[in-house]
């Protein structure tokens, strides 16, 4: 049977991922940070399936960074036995850190504040397990972390050292990164990522205090940073599927995409520029990151069955089960003839979010001779 | 144990309920449509839970609405014997229909083409069994639908009749009427919904072809219609939840709202007047309907762990597994002092959306006696 034979025999809406591409994402991010001399640590949360992270971590069970507690424990029994819990710790949640640590897992925290690392420290004596920490620098005023020169790093981290847990360094996370667009701003925002973390690393030690990880990084920054002096690990998630956000902002081409939602057509509004598909925002997601790009790409880019991407033509709204196809506004191609039960793929906004409405990913392999797979994704928290 | 320190015991994000509030909304509902004369259809896509359907659906098994084969399919596993998928029929879809049929569940199809038609005709006549269809009858430009008067209404009628399907009626959706504002503009939506449908209904009659159902529904005009003559039902699905999209144009209040999502602080940004949270818009969904109403709720509306709406303050922004809470643009409220580890509940902007990024619900008990409940939730296709 080939690819398209077994795609058509899915039924709709169904997650296709493109293995293939995958491992040219992987690839193309170990061949730029290799030779930049740090470590590679996935960040899960986008692929949240023990098969997908095989392919994306070092070696299948390298370091890993996760968003969710969940997420900690499905790999942590699977083997991943390094994860960076990259949110801010909610002090209810140690509970669940240590149960996870004790099973030997070398689990890590993130903070920025004395409240959290007073916690982390209490519990670190009271089990006896000094619970490894990173503090969280703010580098471009996205979310949460430190100033590099706030004087709380540096009392935080006395906090941590005397109080019980393991200081382990600092991380940042420049997640405004995604709204600069192209080589240039995208390298300047990287700069801006090490030398936040690189300056709040160098004032724990001129404090005295241990400093051994200095963690930075977004796909943005990961594929566009020119010198990571001073940093031991990178961070990216969205660059193993990519997505049109992505494309958006010169990171990859719509051709790299890994992932999409296959769709039937359900209808038409001829007199309206309409075709109607029963792939809504359940599917798609309610992502619209792409509204604020050069280009608006609505829900998600079409594509035919095979993965060609049809000129103009965009997921333009969408219900919860009903997407409208149409062309781009401006667009000056014209509206294909696409029969009631054609089926078509649309590629994502956000990767992270489109993955996460579905149960699990139809793998088209890398090895055409192999026949598909069916990866199964988790969720929850 | 208090439901307040029931909730402080849940891990968070969790999805909490409201039982008392949902039975208040089910029974307005009732109260407002029974005296029209009119069966109510309640539409499961919202709740996608057995246990919840039980406290909507007429008698616990009532007529219903869905908007996938899978709900289909666990409803009618339940009990639930008389279904409306209200999504065009794909014919890829129609073996998975015959099956679910076969089992004894009265599916009806929607359809608004001729080759929908003539596909279900023929799958009838192969099947020797008559798959019940209403016609699709687009009420005011939203999505799918025919024109009341197009000629094509009699003519699929024609197709489905002679063809050996079982041509049960017309639905329509107006779903335009979310963006319609009070009482009197949903009023008059109502009845731009119940015109359209008498008069494909009136049309089908008049060619001589039966029309036993005249199907209309959406949550803002189920509660304003005045005059619902010639319906013989009608659909709504958030009504039993509520949310702020449906405050927002005057439905309900946010008092009325059974959804919410359970959250703890993770942080502040004291200079940017920002609260970091453990709600993402992986809880609380990219849905952002309430962006063009007067009043922008951001990703949703906080409140204290008992459900008291905080003035002015709303998740002002989110990435995956972070909330910004923040006071709304232009409130003269000040930022309340929320320590790390407090909890809050967020009222969400779509109820369907959000209840969709979680595997179940943790209910409050209507009845304060009994300890809270988990109502498992599906989904998929």
């Amino acid at each position: 049977m080939t690819t398209t034979d077994a795609l058509s025999s899915l039924s709709t809406p169904s997650l296709i991922l493109d293995e293939g591409r995958m491992l040219r994402n992987v690839d193309r991010l170990r061949q730029h940070l290799d030779p930049l001399g740090v470590t590679i640590r996935p960040h899960l949360k986008t692929v949240k399936s023990v098969e997908a992270a095989r392919h994306v971590l070092t070696g299948g069970n390298g370091p890993a960074t996760v968003s969710t507690l969940k997420e900690a424990e499905v790999f942590a029994a699977a083997g991943v036995k390094d994860i960076l819990y990259a949110v801010g710790i909610a002090p209810q949640k140690l509970p669940r850190v240590l149960a996870l640590r004790a099973t030997g897992c070398d689990l890590t925290v993130v903070l920025d504040s004395p409240e959290q690392a007073t916690a982390v420290a209490n519990a670190s004596r009271e089990a006896g397990d000094a619970i490894p920490v990173l503090i969280e620098i703010d580098s471009d005023g996205h979310r949460s972390g430190l100033r590099p020169d706030d004087p709380a790093v540096v009392s935080i981290g006395r906090i941590l050292a005397d109080g019980g847990a393991a200081l382990r360094g600092v991380g940042t996370h420049a997640g405004e990164s995604y709204g600069a667009v192209g080589a240039e701003a995208l390298a300047a925002f990287a700069e801006r990522e090490r030398l936040a973390a690189v300056t709040a690393a160098e004032a724990l030690r001129a404090a005295g205090l241990p400093c051994p990880v200095v963690s930075v990084g977004s796909t943005p920054t990961a594929h566009f940073a020119r010198d990571l002096s001073g940093v031991t690990e990178v961070r990216a998630g969205v660059y193993a599927f990519f997505d049109l956000v992505m494309a958006g902002i010169g990171v990859c081409t719509p051709d790299d995409i890994a992932l999409s939602v296959l769709t039937t057509v359900i209808g038409h509004q001829k007199e309206r520029g309409w075709i109607m598909v029963d792939a809504g925002w359940m599917a798609l997601s309610r992502d619209r990151g792409t509204a604020n790009q050069a280009v608006d790409q609505g829900y998600g880019l079409v594509c035919d069955i095979e993965g060609r991407v049809l000129d103009g033509l965009v997921v333009a709204s969408a219900n919860q089960e009903h997407g409208v196809i149409a062309l781009r506004s401006g667009s000056s191609a014209s509206l294909p003839d696409l029969a009631v039960g054609t089926q078509l793929r649309i590629l994502p906004n956000h990767a992270c979010a489109t993955a996460a409405q579905f149960d699990g990913y139809e793998v088209i392999p890398a090895d055409p001779a192999q026949p598909m797979a069916y990866w199964p994704r988790f969720r929850g928290w």
